[in-house]
């Protein structure tokens, strides 16, 4: 029987949720929740029910998994303990600080209903952490370093549009070269905020804006930019819209260790991907963890799981014997 | 209470092993067994005792793993068996093709012994492996590539010392530059075998052996050399003392995968590693799964196990608390 997987909330997560699912032939898409009009949303699948997420209760018995694809800030500090009463639920959430007490909340409610939770599933937090985790164990004596992009900040982007004269912008943070090639040689170096990554932003003025003052508010904007090497290019709005319209990303993960009697051996690992779309990558591992879920659910597992307790071949649609005989 | 950890053979991954135990304060080294005279094995750690293998029995209740460092040809596929039934043991059995052989042989012989065992651990297999599994599961449409190097292939340096007039010599398998950024690319190509990697030989002479034949020897040498582009440096012995003594390592894991409606996104994952020594790096995540094993173990796992099953935080000696606020 086909695992059957529920969406909350449809935006570039919801979708990337149900084209990872009509990828995976031992999975079915169940239902999308929305609190909008469900009249107003438009899915891929077809013959798939769009509903208002207050009639989800309803559907207690027809969903395997519910993805919650609401954003982190406000919705799913709320919603993944809501649904895990209710739903074995699986979320991205990706405000790092908050996540031992996201983990918490989760843990009780999904306990109190008998379901099992995962969260901050993705790439970080997500495949990066298993990266930092499984390099600390191997290499007890080193140094970390992540680094994000190239790829597009949404709030920097969001920042660069509120200033005045700004008709539209993005915002790339990309990683500096340098910075990667010395710690790629394992000199660890000691990197500022400056060093690691360059902000590169693309401005669509407004008619009659002044280019040089955009440029300086860009530059010196505390917190988002100052602490930069910021480079600002004006584009006009069709060249906008034909390069700057997509939601690719990446990333690196290193860790640079020693070992030895004298500790006079060097190692270095790196782990990096390069997405042409973020939303679609997260949601390929969602639902590689959903598949996770559904298996340690049906073992007994409850309560809130991360991807740091999860056997890597629970994720795989293979057995045992062929994950052995292929991969290993 | 301290991991006891013995060691079953005293030659480089036995003495890796020795070293990562002394860097993990959660472990301590009961004892070194060989199957030599013991006198004559002289180990780093002060007041451990050196035994014969003949006595190993001796010492069920005193191990909580033992590693068995032996090779993969010959001494494995006997000893991991035969000593799954007195103690709970970890291999890093690399002949991938007889992995599947090789784990049927020891579940049963652990099972019998009621002992729990690890095999094929390293790096590949063991780290190479579990990129390629959860890059799999998260990009079920894509290609696989493995590059190995620049490192030494201990066959292929022996290969070109048996020939005539060669005094000694050491063979480096490293990945081509041409081939890796293709596959970074995302181009996805077909890669041969003479694409992937290149082989350079470092050779040392005996007195009036013929160089040019000798090179033609090499780079016609059916398996081992013809199939690839080769490249042969003559030395003297001294650069060779100096400059290829060492035991560095490394390697490269890609998926190259697509998703999105009409499989419109590319995504590459891509891991690599970088060992000044083979030998400390594969030990070091030998004894991270040693830690895995005791916690297993005590929790009541039996019978044989992969790094494909074992969660990330159990190779750690963080709480699960600290990971999640760590790592995560």
């Amino acid at each position: 029987m086909k695992t059957r997987i529920g969406i909350l909330g449809y935006g570039n997560i919801g979708k990337g949720t149900e084209i990872a699912v009509a990828d995976s032939d031992d999975m079915e898409l169940a239902a999308v929740f929305t609190r909008r009009d469900p009249d107003d949303v438009k899915i891929l699948t077809a013959g798939v029910p769009v509903l208002s997420a207050d009639v989800i209760e309803d559907w207690k018995d027809k969903i395997d998994v519910l993805v919650l694809c609401g954003g982190s800030a406000t919705d799913l500090p709320v919603q993944t303990p809501k649904y895990a009463k209710l739903f074995n639920v699986i979320d991205s959430f990706d405000t790092h600080a908050k996540i031992p007490e996201h983990f918490s909340n989760v843990d009780a409610a999904a306990k109190e209903g008998g379901h099992l939770a995962f969260i901050a599933v993705g790439w970080d937090p997500g495949m990066f952490s298993l990266n930092r985790v499984y390099a600390n164990a191997i290499l007890p004596d080193g140094k970390d370093y992540t680094f994000w992009g190239k790829g597009v900040s949404q709030g920097h982007s969001d920042a660069v549009r509120r200033i005045k004269g700004v008709k539209n912008a993005k915002q790339y943070t990309i990683p500096s070269e340098e910075a990667l090639e010395a710690v790629r040689s394992g000199k660890n170096p000691e990197l500022k905020t400056r060093d690691k990554h360059i902000r590169e932003c693309f401005v669509v003025l407004e008619p009659g804006a002044d280019a040089a003052m955009v440029e300086k508010e860009i530059k010196e904007m505390p917190n988002y930019f100052a602490d930069y090497n910021t480079v600002v290019h004006f584009i006009d709005e069709d060249e906008f819209i034909k390069d700057h319209s997509g939601m690719s990303h990446g990333g690196f993960v290193f860790r640079s260790g020693k070992t030895g009697v004298n500790k006079e051996n060097k190692h270095i690992i790196e782990y990096s991907i390069k997405l042409d779309s973020n939303p679609e990558f997260t949601t390929s591992v969602i639902i590689a963890y959903a598949r996770a879920l559904k298996k340690m659910f049906d073992e007994g597992a409850r309560g809130c799981k991360t991807v740091l307790d999860i056997p890597p071949s629970y994720l795989c649609r293979q057995s045992p014997e062929e994950l052995r005989s292929q991969f290993l």
